[in-house]
């Protein structure tokens, strides 16, 4: 029943804890390694038991019962066992780990208890110094108040159940001290003094994530990081990689990184954190587990989170995290409104007819409002095309139904326009391209490069950087900027020109190289400054005062890989030709005297 | 037990008849669109039925029995029969086709049939007017000597049975009159006077293969086309895309959908084709299900040939059959030698530490000698690190043990070398840069652009256009550049230097400019030339005479996009500041006086 594979010296035997979507996807990834795996849970045709001939009929039971979990190890032999959700009894993983020595239980069961309560979770991380928002336990609606005024929170603020909270449920935004006791009382009708705490309110610009996995030996990996969007307080889209500064990018993935050094035990964890204005970053929470921000990495990365997972519960060593395609996008598919199938999969269906995207059925026997039934990958070349792609399912996604009427009201015709009003997270674009100049009296000249890029939509930065007045923070330009995820810098200096030469002696990107004219010489001492570079670092230059060729330039270096912006080229080149054509017929029409 | 779902009007109870490593790999399909499908095979816990509970305890039987198949399409109310293998008895399918009006069975059973038998199949493609070798039927040894001799086939010549061959088995090479009688008896010691026939030996330079997608309706869409590579006659490793010029596969999908054009029902095909040096195609063989070949496409095209296979016979649109990785490699994981599992597995244990690899173990019972056991896939951003991770994974793989210790002998050290002297496929690589220039006599200038690209590994051609002298070969390389696969383009050209800027007027692409100088006014003619562009045409223009910064600026734009090459592009500039730094030492040291 079980294939077994010298993969390593001996392929332990993976219980997992729930046979939802998560365990089905875990489920995947063990089938092509062979890893043997079996899932505890209650109905026989699971989402995850439907891909195993292991776990069927054989494992059922209550991942959340003490007494099924015990049975389940031994019966079916376990020798890792782990989770797809946080809210199991850890006393009994305990428990277990004493009883039977070769049993591995990932992540610690006193990892799942810490996370399991909120208020716990964050306790362990600001004693791990990893930046949390503050936070106070609160035993009546009397502490919240006094949190509020002496304690400094303020309003608004968040009221939040320590236990069992997850999909929004357990959280309550406190505007006001008018606000308070209903909120004490939807979180906590029993008013028992232990369930809730308060959190300061995070005035954040953007929610971002990470997946990152740890093995036994405590190394920790980051993901990517992505932004998702929430709707009803549900995770609704992911946007892979998040459309930030890279330099920023490397920070989350630090801090995502420290934070799960801070934990016990092997397994891949979902980062969820807040990102403020000024770039501080606060943790949010942490799933033990994989997590639904995730799931782009099936397709999209070189190892997805699942099959990680399974690596480090196995022994196996940590496959690259890194992204294979540009961009990548994950829709999930929620129960309609209207808990019919039939709206629900409008979106999947779509799909269909969509190049680069991917359906994932969980396999779900019901289906009911913003229930988790799927879920859709789409990855992209480009971000203009990853807008457009989205864009069009958006259009056909239930949930999102209320912002594309909103927002169809004002976006325009395109998909790619719609994309970027429903969701955010699709509207801002990393730069691709940095266009800097000697001195704002280059940018008349300049401006054009840039108008060039937003025909193309190609996304860009511009500012001032000088060689000779600003030059260490020229050297600083040019040795971040392809890390900061920038493919290509236009640079556009005057007279004595060096501000292109030697940004190209610093970075290893393409620099495009404008002489603006000055006053004298008519630009020839520019383009002679820049041009004439030495062997060994080459500044591609255009005419004198010619940013937009810098700028076609740019869209062409770009395109070299990209079908989608060679294409647009392509059209932009036909149209100069039907300009001129239109002229030679209107020469050929009214004659030269006249015209 | 079967997720239903409405991702279309009424999705059919799909049956595979067989269930080996094809069938498991449509069966993951499977579950992620929705599709039930249920296999049909003996073994009870087979590849495809380890992950169904569908499949499990309920179809078992012989898919070659055509009771067992009427049996399982009755008990399992099967609306689509299609097969994971050809041989099959097709007569129960048409019987079945006729007792059962709503079912269908994709192939057609005549195409099924018609490719069973590899001489039928052979005479319906020339019927169709598809390319292949000449062939003919011999019932006995005499007739094969008629046909070498007065037929005109000459020797060598192949040998092959109509039906029942795969990987290799069936045929045999002729190479003079001596071997007639004893391939006769090796193929055919029967005596069968209908069970062979000759083909003419094809003189091929590679093997390509392609997969095509039919729909019901007649739609045919190829994927890439591939490079495969052969073992023993049995396929060991298929590179994606093949490295070709982009003209050739373009013509190349033609062939193969004019192929699978001509044959009845819905389906994946697999197409295998022999190319001669003049660019010639001969198709070698069709497999009317999955094939080997098109494993690749799980992890680097947007729908896999699992995928489309499943979404024709369910009548849901063909999906987009593009890469979405730049390239991609597979190989094989066969049985070992020593019929030994770690042995077997040891590339696949090498796999894990090799970003960008996926295992696929298909979960078979035992290990034999060139049993498939499972596949790698690997994919890449850049040619030449396919090199390097394929070459990592070659070394420890057995079934390349002997060509490894050969080119080890001569390859010199690195992964990317051996791997391109144990797979001729993975040698070429498809030009990303062309260098151009108007005359020979710019070579000496220009030749120092190739040995940058040399150096970085950047495949490139070389060759001759003038703007003036051949105007339109001029035309005709700017508007096919882009098509062919090249990225970059550069142009040299002294004097009144119109190449680059007229090649920039026609190609979508970046071009780098290299103004020559001629014997008068130093090249600054050239220089005004080349750079003075009007607005809507950029030239990269570099240096006069320095086609070396040509060369660098062509691999940053290749780097833009790529992280490989921008590496070691950051790699060369420290190296040159070394260089420098040295100098300055030595200046410091020995004075410079006596400097």
């Amino acid at each position: 029943m079980d294939p077994t594979s010298p993969l390593s010296a001996s392929l332990p035997r993976v219980g997992i804890l729930g046979a939802g979507q998560l365990g089905r996807m875990l489920q995947e990834a063990a089938h092509r390694l062979s890893v043997p795996v079996v899932c505890l849970d209650t109905p026989a045709d699971a989402p995850a038991k439907q891909l195993s001939l292991a776990s069927a009929n054989v494992a059922n039971g209550s991942f959340r019962s003490a007494d099924d979990i015990r049975k389940f190890v031994t019966e079916q032999n376990v020798d890792v066992l782990t989770v797809e959700i946080e809210h199991v009894d850890t006393h009994i993983l305990d428990a277990l780990l004493k009883e039977r020595p070769n049993l591995r239980v990932y992540p610690a069961p006193s990892t799942i208890r810490t996370i399991q309560d909120k208020h716990a979770q964050k306790a362990h991380l600001r004693a791990h110094n990893v930046p949390v928002a503050d936070f106070l336990s609160v035993a009546t609606p009397a502490d919240v108040l006094r949190a509020a005024n002496d304690g400094g929170f303020g309003f608004p603020l968040m009221l939040k159940a320590k236990r069992e909270a997850y999909d929004g449920r357990g959280n309550y935004v406190v505007k006001s001290a008018a606000d308070v006791e209903g909120a004490f009382t939807a979180l906590n009708p029993k008013r028992d003094a232990k369930a809730l705490y308060v959190e300061r309110w995070v005035p954040f610009v953007r929610e971002l994530a990470t997946m990152v996995v740890r093995d036994a030996q405590g190394h920790v990996v980051a993901y990517p990081v992505v932004e998702t969007v929430h709707t009803r307080n549900i995770c609704h889209v992911v946007v892979a990689p998040a459309q930030i500064d890279g330099m920023l990018a490397k920070k989350v993935q630090k801090v995502a990184e420290q934070c799960i050094a801070s934990f016990d035990g092997a397994g891949i964890f979902g980062v969820e954190m807040f990102q403020l204005e000024n770039g501080d970053i606060y943790i949010n929470e942490i799933a033990p587990r994989p997590h639904n921000s995730g799931h782009y990495t099936i397709e999209a990365c070189h190892t997805s989170q699942f099959e990680n997972h399974l690596r480090v519960l196995a022994g196996l060593p940590i496959g690259s995290t890194d992204l294979k395609v540009p961009f990548a996008c994950m829709l999930n598919v929620l129960g309609a409104p209207s808990s019919d199938l039939v709206d629900s999969l409008a979106a999947c269906r779509t799909s269909l007819t969509v190049p680069g995207a991917t359906v994932h059925l969980y396999g779900k026997a019901g289906c009911r409002a913003d229930r988790k039934l799927g879920h859709i990958t789409v990855v992209a070349d480009t971000f203009p095309e990853l807008q457009d792609k989205m864009g069009t399912l958006l259009k056909m996604d239930p949930t999102a139904a209320k912002a594309v009427q909103a927002a169809l009201a004002t976006a325009g015709g395109s998909a790619a326009a719609l994309a970027a009003a429903v969701s955010p997270a699709l509207r801002i674009a990393a730069p691709k391209v940095g266009i800097i100049m000697g001195s704002d009296s280059d940018l008349p000249v300049m401006r054009a490069a840039a108008d060039i890029l937003d025909a193309f939509e190609v996304p860009y930065e511009v500012t001032i950087v000088s060689a000779h007045r600003t030059p260490l923070r020229m050297v600083q330009y040019a040795q971040d900027a392809h890390q900061r995820g920038i493919q290509v810098i236009i640079a556009g200096a005057g007279g004595a020109a060096h501000l292109p030469g030697m940004v190209a002696a610093i970075t290893p990107l393409p620099v495009i190289g404008v002489p603006v004219a000055l006053k004298v010489l008519d630009g020839q001492d520019s383009l002679l400054s820049i041009v004439q570079m030495p062997r060994g670092v080459p500044v591609a230059t255009v005419a004198i005062n010619n940013s937009t060729n810098a700028g076609l330039l740019a869209v062409r270096i770009v395109g070299s890989a990209a079908p989608h912006f060679r294409e647009k080229m392509a059209e932009y080149m036909k149209r100069m030709e039907q300009e001129v054509m239109g002229k030679v017929d209107r020469l050929a029409k009214v004659g030269h005297k006249d015209y």
